[in-house]
């Protein structure tokens, strides 16, 4: 992993956390191995019934791990002794849809109104796929994997629409099962695929167009196996234009005190 | 079962709403096998944010099947053709925490206001545990599960909080891990047991008094085997006296168009 010779020292979600503190704003990929990382978006209050009604209609995009209420900023249940407002290393303003800022605190931008919601991201899962002898070559490198936008609707909330995002890994036929098996296990960090090996279903003609991130040869007998991607829940809010938005930067996760193990349902 | 002679006809949840439209509103244990019944909460717009969030940390007692905006009266997810104001056989009238009345429909208690949370119930699990052979003494008799409030707390939310109520159902020793499993797929009707075999864990010292439903007694080797309990959402949102909430009558429930296996997760 590119990261790793930086951070082998970083074996906990609190360590990880007290090393940005420290000022170490590097993406989180590879840090606290086994621990759950989470996408962040904090919005205003009066948006917060809505989302999280979103978040709930929408369980495999947008897996909630955890909502701090208006105004608080310790994450109460998944790492007590964090502070949301300067312990993710790297943020981004938005303003009616629009970035307006990347920061490193947001102290500046806080106020009673803002309510914060800690969503599943595919570290946990593909911790699980790796544990399972599912290669993926992209792990650890800097890429990213394919993501696309597809036809696939969400289904809405309030303000909140949009087609759901997904993200492809090519895996190899004979770990096709083990695949949809390992992380099936964990429906709050996206679950079981949406799909297996038919793009066109969803509504993408050329798995190596990707609309985020990078493209990636299949080997032979590859196919194409879709999850559910965190990217959804933000396009969906940014889309709906909310006077005030605040992300993490892509990479730079929260990493919480959850074991990976604790987010499985058996 | 007391009432299969009288619904056989009732095989889908469209029938069995229809049935209830037409005049039949006795309990609905029995009806529509195979569909999934809910949990009825309807609460003031301005509580609904904590009482979601509240479902949402804690997912075992208060697994949300849908929520209807305010003012909205059809489940558009789970049975589109629904009427939320008539639809159920018996609702339950409570004003600042005390019951006022029992009607047949709320068509005249209704407003703009009013946020429907249908929250997942034990029938579906029942189900499962039957489809795999394992007996349930009650199951069809009229009579109801044992219920004990635990020393274990929710996880508050807002205005909402209290003690976690669980039901008690014995198993046979040789059949306790395919009740573990067999619920397991279910994480929406409450899924896996919280507790098997130590009651004491849960502060229960006396499983032959609970403090809802009916007292059973074991046969030889019988193990006591605890799930987490619908009655938890109600009751803690009782305990916070809101002006206005509705529910179903205990056993008279909303019959959806989702099937058991639509809430499998595997």
């Amino acid at each position: 992993m590119a990261t790793t010779t930086d951070v082998t020292t970083i074996d906990t979600g609190m360590a990880a956390r007290e090393a940005i503190r420290a000022g170490r704003r590097i993406p989180t990929g590879g840090w606290a191995p086994g621990y759950v990382q989470a996408n962040v978006a904090i919005l205003p209050k009066d948006l917060a019934f809505d989302f999280l009604l979103f978040c709930q209609r929408n369980p495999k995009p947008c897996p909630v791990i955890e909502v701090i209420e208006a105004g608080k900023v310790h994450p109460v249940i998944s790492a007590p002794s964090a502070d949301i407002r300067t312990d993710v290393p790297r943020y981004r303003i938005w303003r009616d849809g629009e970035l307006t800022d990347e920061v490193e605190t947001i102290e500046e931008h806080w106020s009673d109104d803002l309510v914060t919601f800690l969503l599943g991201c595919s570290f946990s899962f593909e911790n699980a796929l790796i544990d399972n002898g599912i290669e993926l070559p992209h792990y650890g490198t800097g890429q990213n994997v394919s993501m696309f936008k597809t036809s696939v609707d969400t289904i809405p909330a309030g303000p909140f629409s949009g087609p759901m995002v997904v993200s492809m890994r090519w895996i190899p036929q004979n770990k096709v099962v083990r695949a949809v098996q390992s992380t099936s296990r964990f429906p709050a960090v996206h679950g079981a695929p949406v799909n297996v090996g038919d793009p066109a279903a969803l509504g993408i003609s050329d798995v190596s167009k990707p609309d985020f991130g990078d493209a990636w040869e299949p080997k032979p007998g590859d196919v194409p196996v879709f999850w559910a991607c965190g990217v959804t829940p933000q396009a969906v809010a940014m889309a709906s234009k909310p006077p005030l938005m605040i992300t993490h930067a892509p990479g730079y996760m929260f990493v919480t005190d959850l074991r990976d193990v604790d987010l499985a349902v058996f």
